[in-house]
């Protein structure tokens, strides 16, 4: 896979083909677009807010719980930038994709996270969704799930 | 300012004071949750579409229109990464703040570009728009304000 190349799809061979669908049915037109329930639009974006969360102040451990999400989407690694604060030991960080981001900022003294999964293409966000609630075990899961540049 | 440190706030000047005020008259907690309005929130996330928009795939113009937001809103830039596609010319990049992050993908082949202004603490992401706007040209902007961990 071609990583300077915006994918989102599994497989870039060559195709006279102008769509691909996902196994969830949903289409990636050949800029990327996604079409569903009758709606084009260019990528789904989840906003997730975790309580009652642990594992908020570790680095490594959360980054290793993004890369997990992002590959069970399938998704294509291009960047990682994780920083731990202090004195309250948060973090923030971010996966940049070839499919868009994967991005967390940690409260550790409030046991929250918000995680933001933004996916185009074939590329399917929920995917990413059962690794990130194992590795923080958050009490509370809050999903919006947003749909970014939905044509008119 | 001590970037390692969450700010949220212009000034890390000690005090006893719990709370701080920005000019919008939104508090900001000594965990840098924000109240406004009568609640309590981590921080404010700002889902910026733009449409019929220009300059898409200029990554290096890109970036500096994203840093001259961050500083108008008054955030601490940490890291920034900026990835070039093609064949498409599209561009994907971040700014990881002290108070969160500004991200971007655009199409240039559809004259669409999706940003993401998240600020906590004491920092407006509305402040960063001015110059987002005036560098992408968009002829159409909506932008949805999303309120992230609202302590219930």
């Amino acid at each position: 896979m071609n990583a300077l190349t915006r994918l989102g799809m599994v497989s870039e061979s060559p195709s006279n083909a102008q769509t691909t669908r996902n196994a969830e049915g949903a289409e990636a037109t050949k800029d990327y677009f996604i079409e569903r329930d009758g709606m084009r639009f260019a990528g789904m974006h989840l906003l997730v807010d975790l309580w009652e969360a642990e594992g908020l102040d570790d680095p490594a451990a959360i980054e290793a719980a993004l890369r997990e999400g992002a590959t069970a989407a399938r998704a294509t690694i291009l960047h990682g930038h994780f920083h731990h604060f202090s004195p309250s030991g948060g973090v923030s960080g971010v996966l940049v994709l070839a499919e868009s981001h994967i991005s967390i900022h940690t409260w550790p003294e409030r046991g929250f996270a918000a995680i933001d999964i933004f996916m185009c293409g074939a590329c399917d966000p929920y995917r990413a969704l059962p690794a990130l609630k194992a590795a923080f075990r958050a009490r509370r899961v809050a999903v919006s799930e947003q749909r970014r540049g939905v044509v008119r």
